[in-house]
C-alpha cells in the first residue's frame, strides 16, 4: 500500500483500498471485518481449516500446511456473542494455531469499559481452555510483546489469548479517552503526537529509515520461506503423488470430484412423500462423502437436519474421546458447531476465506435460527464467499414447536439482501437443482430452505433445469383463467387448489414453481412474461404461508401469513391460517370473478391479501 | 393448569393453553421461551426490573419491592451468544436477586455435551462476577437442591449460579441419551419409568395424595403473603403519598407523566438541517427525564445515538465506582448495555414483560445492528412488548464505515415483521410523529430509524398527523405525472428530483411521505387510493436507498440499491450509488414518458428497476 493509497482513507475516492474497515476485496486483507465479533470467530474458522488440511495432507517429513493464525481484537469484541461462542469453541477444539491478541485499552465508545464489564478475562479465558499470556506495558515494552507472539506460537495444546494492556490514543491530548476512538484528533492534536514521539510535528506521511531498514528484508524473507515451501510440494508431489494431486486441486480453489455426476437423476429418487430436508441429505450426503472440500457442520440438530453420511468423521482434537465414544481426528470434516448458530456462519466464513475454494463450508439449523446466524451470513455475501447453509422447518409446517420456531418473516431479509441465493425446493427434484445451483455459485452464499414434513413428489412437473431459472412453468393451462406460483413446502397448496378449482369452480389454473425469486430476476424480459404471462388476463396469485412482502413484484394477489404462527401439528398449523385448498379455491375463484368483472388492468397498484379468514383468527 | 389442558400438549387443540413452548399469553407465564439463550437473558431484565424499582420506591421499613428472579435453562442455553452476554452483564451489574439453576445433564440434541463444549462453567461464570453453588446429585438429592435455593436467595452480592447435576430421561430406557430430548418415550417405556418409580404403570395423569398434601397449602401462604403486601402498600401510602402514588401509576402500567405534553410542538423545532438521530434525542430526552418508566439503554454508542438526557444517572451497581468517573445506582435509568446488541433487546424483553407496562425500554444502536438483535427484538414482537429500538445511521448516508455497517436489506425483515412498526422519519416533525405512534403502541415494539446525517427540515409539508398514517400527501400537485415517495433519510432526493422534473423536464411531480407500511396499511381503502392515486395515469415511484423489496405494493417503480455499499463519506457514497436528483429526474421522465405512450396499465406486473446504472457501478 503506497502512501497514496493510505491517503484515500476516509476520502471521498471511489478507487481508495483503504475504506473504514478491512475489506476482503484488497490485497493482503484475509476477511472483511468491522461488525464486531465477526473477526475472531473467522479466525477460529480460518485455524480451523489450516488443522483440517496438515491432518489430511501433511505426512511424516511433509508438513505442507503448518501455517498460525494470528488474530487481534479489542475490549468490544470480548462482549460480542458471536466472538464468546467462538472463543467457547475453539477452547474446545484445542486450536493451538491459533493467537488472539487482545489491545487492553480498557476504552470503548461509551468510556472505560469498566462501565459495562468489569469479569476477569484471564480467567474466562482459561476457563474456556485457552492458554493466558500477559504483556503489562503494550506501550513501550516491545521486548515483551515479541516474547508473547514467539512463546504463543511455541506454545500447548491449546490456542493462545495474549493480554496486552495499551493506551488509547498514547501521546495525544486525549489520550485514555473515548473520544479517541472514533473523531480525528485534528491538525494541533496530530502534532503534539509527533513531538511527544520525537517526530517533525510539520512532515506528514514520513516513514524514519530505521523503519524502513527493519523493514527491507522482508521481501528477500518471504521468497526464501516461499522457495522452500515449494520445494517441499515438489519432493511431496514425488513422494505422494495422488494426494499432492489432490493437494494441488485443493490450492486452486476445485472440487476434488466431478460432482455433477454425483448428484443423483429424478429416475433415482422415490415418488413417495419425503420431507426436503431429507431429500437433501440423499443429494448432499454423498457429495460430502466423495469431495474433501466439505465440511458439513450443524449448530446441534444432527438428528433434524440429516447431513450426516456414511461413515463421516467429526473434526475434534485427536486427544478427544467423548462421553457419548467419538475418538477426535483434525481430518474429520463433520462439524459440531454446539448451539451457537452466529458462530458457526462465521466460522463457516473463515474455512471459505482460507485460500478461497479450498474448503466449501455447510452449515445446518432450522430455517428460524438463520436470524441469530444473520450478522455471519449476511458478511459471507459481502465478501462473496461460497458456503451453503441448510435450514431446514422452514414453515409454520414446523408444527409443535409453535411460533417461536416457525419463521413468517426470514424470507423477505434472505429474498432481499445481496449477494445470496434463497431458494425453496418443493421436491426432491428440485432440491437437487438447488444444490446444483448452490454448487455453481462460486462467489456467492445458498440457503437452501427445507421442509420438516414429508412433501408430495412431482416427477411428472418438477425439473432441476427449471429450477436454475428461478421460476419455471409447473403445469401449463391454455387459456388459463389464473397463475398459482408455488413455492418450496407449500407446492402441495398450490396443486391441490388447482384441482378443486377446476372441479368445484371451473376455472382453469396453471402453476409456476418459484424456488428462488434472485434467480428468476436475472433471466431475460421474454422468459419472465412466458412464465409469469404478466400480458394475458390471469391474475397471478401467490401461495406462500410466509409474509408475502416482495412477492408483489411478481403476483397480483397473495394468500399468506401476516400474523405470527401457531404451535399444532404442522398440519393442524397449516388448517388454522387457512391453508386448505378449498378456502384458496374459493378466494381465488373471488378474484377471478372480480377479474373478469373489472377487467385484469382493475389490479394494478392495489394487491390484494386473500387470506383474510386466517389473519383474523389470531 | 388442569389435567385437560395437560394432555393438549402438542395437541392438535387451537385453545390448548400448554404449547410446545411456554408462551407469555398464558396465566403464570411471564415470558415466552423457546429460542435458546432468550430466557437467561430476559430473567437479567426482570431482575434489573426490581433492583431498579426498589431503588426508585423501597424506603426505611418498606421494601415494597423485594422479589427475587429464578431462571432454569440447560446445556444448550450456555453456548448461545446472547446468554453469554447476558451473564457478562448480570455478573457486572451484580444482580444477587437473580438466581440461575442450571440442568446440568449433559446431554443436547447431538449427544453428549463434550463434542461441543469441554470448558469449565463453574471457573467461566466465578470469572464472570458469579456466585457458583453446586448440588452433584440432582437426580435424588431434594435436600441438597432446596438448600442451594435458600442458599443462593440469602446470598452475596452477586447473582447466582446453581449446577444441578442431572440425568436426562431418568428411569427410561434411554436415560441419559439424546434420544430422550426431542422425541416421546412410547408407551412401553413410560411404563417403565412408571415402574422404576413406584407407580402404576397402567395410570395416566396421577398425581399421589403425598404430592397434593404437600402443595394444598399453596394458596392459603400465598393468599397470607399478599395481604401482607397489600397492608405493607397501604402504610407506605400514608407515609410517603407522592412516592406511592407514582408507584401505584407504575403498577398499574401506566406513564408517570403526561407524555404528549412533554414532545414538542413544531414550533420548537429549529428549520436548519439536522440529522434525524438528533431530532429523536430532542424528544425522547425530555420524556425519558420526565418519566421514570423509561430505561434507556445502548449497546456503546452513547455518542452517536444522542440519548443522554440531562442529568440521567446511569443504572449501575452502588458500589461501582467506574475509572470515568461514574459512582453506581439501582436507580439510575441510563443502561451502558455494553457491545451485546442482542442481550440488550432480550434484556429488554425482560424488562418490558415485569408487571407489563411499569417499565418501557428504549434500546440504541446503529441499524445495522439491529441484525445482531434480531431474534430478541422479534420475540418482542411476538410477545407483544412495547418498546422503543432507536436504530441511527440508517443508510448509506452512515458513510466512512462501509458496507458493512450500512443496511441494505435489513428493513425488509422488520417491514415483514409481524406486530413491529419500522419507521424512517424525514425530519424532526415527523420524528415527534414516529414517538407519538410508538409510546400509543402499547403491545407493539417500534423501531424508529434515524440517519446519521444532517437532513432538510420541511415544516411546511412534514406532519405528525401524516405519520400516524403511515403515509400522507407531502406536497400535492394537481394533474401530477407521477407521485413520487419519498421516505426518512432520503426525502431529500424526492423533494429534489420534484424541482429538476418540472424545471428541467416539464414534468409535473407530487409527494407522498411514506414513514412506515405497516401504518399505511391498516388506513381505509379511500384514503390509500386518496394518498396513492392507483387509479390516475400517474405512476408511482419509490426512491429508497434500500433493497426495494416490499415497495412493489405501493409502486409501480423504484429507484434504490441492488448491492451492498461503499466506504465512502456519506454524499459520496449516495453519488457512487446514483442518488442524485438529475440521475433520478432523468429516469422517472422516461418512466413517465413511457406512460405517455404505452399507458399506465402497461406497468401491470412489470415493476421497474429504474437504478439502473448505480448498480452497474458495484
Amino acid at each position: 500500500m503506497t502512501f497514496d493509497q493510505l491517503k484515500s482513507y476516509h476520502s471521498d475516492r471511489s478507487d481508495s483500498i483503504c475504506p473504514g474497515h478491512p475489506e476482503i476485496e484488497n490485497e493482503g486483507i484475509e476477511v472483511t471485518t468491522g461488525p464486531l465479533g465477526q473477526g475472531i470467530a473467522n479466525a477460529v474458522g480460518l485455524a480451523m481449516a489450516t488443522k483440517n488440511l496438515a491432518a489430511t495432507y501433511n505426512r511424516p517429513g511433509y508438513d505442507v500446511v503448518n501455517n498460525t493464525t494470528w488474530c487481534m481484537i479489542g475490549d468490544a469484541c470480548l462482549q460480542e456473542g458471536v466472538a464468546l461462542e467462538a472463543i467457547q469453541a475453539a477452547g474446545h477444539w484445542k486450536l493451538n494455531n491459533l493467537v488472539v491478541m487482545y489491545d487492553n485499552n480498557q476504552i470503548t465508545c461509551d468510556g472505560s469499559v469498566d462501565l459495562c464489564n468489569t469479569e476477569d478475562v484471564n480467567a474466562k479465558m482459561r476457563a474456556c481452555g485457552w492458554n493466558v499470556i500477559e504483556v503489562s506495558d503494550g506501550r513501550y515494552d516491545v521486548d515483551a510483546v515479541v516474547q508473547a507472539l514467539e512463546q504463543a506460537k511455541a506454545s500447548t495444546d491449546k490456542p493462545t489469548f495474549i493480554n496486552i494492556r495499551t493506551v488509547i490514543g498514547i501521546g495525544s491530548s486525549v489520550e485514555n479517552d473515548a473520544k479517541s476512538h472514533g473523531a480525528a484528533y485534528g491538525v494541533d492534536d496530530v502534532k503534539n503526537i509527533k513531538r511527544n514521539f520525537q517526530m517533525d510535528p510539520d512532515e506528514h506521511f514520513v516513514v524514519s529509515d530505521l523503519v524502513y531498514d527493519f523493514f527491507r528484508d522482508i521481501k528477500p524473507r518471504g521468497q526464501a520461506i516461499e522457495s522452500e515451501w515449494i520445494n517441499k510440494i515438489r519432493a511431496y508431489e514425488a513422494a505422494y503423488p495422488e494426494l499432492a494431486d489432490e493437494f494441488s486441486k485443493r490450492v486452486r480453489g476445485e472440487l476434488t470430484a466431478d460432482w455433477r455426476s454425483i448428484i443423483p437423476a429424478k429416475e433415482a429418487f422415490s415418488t413417495n412423500p419425503i420431507a426436503t430436508r431429507k431429500s437433501a441429505g440423499l443429494i448432499c450426503n454423498p457429495l460430502a462423502a466423495a469431495l474433501n472440500n466439505f465440511m458439513v457442520g450443524t449448530a446441534d440438530l444432527s438428528p433434524s437436519v440429516a447431513m450426516i453420511w456414511k461413515d463421516k468423521v467429526d473434526f475434534q482434537h485427536p486427544d478427544l474421546k467423548t462421553e457419548c465414544g467419538i475418538n477426535g481426528n483434525y481430518a474429520g470434516r463433520y462439524i459440531h458447531y454446539g448451539v451457537r448458530e452466529h458462530a458457526m456462519a462465521a466460522i463457516a466464513n473463515g474455512l471459505a476465506a482460507f485460500n478461497k475454494g479450498t474448503f466449501l463450508p455447510v452449515t445446518s439449523s432450522f430455517f428460524m435460527f438463520y436470524m441469530y446466524a444473520a450478522p455471519a451470513v449476511r458478511m459471507g455475501a459481502l465478501q462473496e464467499l461460497q458456503a451453503i447453509h441448510i435450514a431446514t422447518h422452514d414453515s409454520i409446517g414446523t408444527g409443535e414447536d409453535g411460533p417461536t420456531h416457525q419463521p413468517i418473516a426470514l424470507a423477505s431479509l434472505y429474498r432481499a439482501m445481496p449477494n445470496i441465493l434463497y431458494m425453496r425446493p418443493c421436491d426432491t427434484e428440485e432440491t437437487a437443482g438447488v444444490f446444483t445451483v448452490a454448487l455453481e455459485a462460486k462467489n456467492t452464499p445458498s440457503i437452501i430452505s427445507l421442509s420438516r414434513q414429508n412433501l408430495e413428489q412431482y416427477h411428472q412437473y418438477s425439473s432441476r433445469e427449471g429450477v436454475s431459472r428461478g421460476a419455471y412453468v409447473f403445469i401449463e393451462e391454455e387459456n388459463a383463467d389464473v397463475t398459482l406460483l408455488g413455492v418450496g413446502s407449500e407446492m402441495c397448496f398450490a396443486v391441490k387448489t388447482r384441482d378443486v378449482l377446476r372441479e368445484k369452480h371451473g376455472i382453469k389454473a396453471r402453476i409456476v414453481s418459484f424456488p428462488c425469486q434472485r434467480l428468476f430476476d436475472a433471466q431475460s424480459l421474454e422468459y419472465k412474461r412466458q412464465t409469469l404471462q404478466y400480458r394475458s388476463n390471469a391474475p397471478r396469485v401467490i401461495i406462500e404461508a410466509y409474509a408475502v412482502n416482495g412477492w408483489e413484484r411478481y403476483a397480483d394477489a397473495g394468500y399468506s401469513m401476516s400474523s405470527f404462527g401457531k404451535s399444532l401439528p404442522g398440519k393442524d398449523a397449516y388448517k388454522f391460517f387457512g391453508f386448505d385448498e378449498n378456502l384458496i379455491a374459493l378466494r381465488v375463484a373471488e378474484l377471478v370473478e372480480t377479474v373478469r368483472r373489472d377487467g385484469i388492468e382493475s389490479l394494478r397498484g392495489e394487491f390484494r391479501d386473500l387470506n383474510i379468514s386466517g389473519h383474523q383468527q389470531h
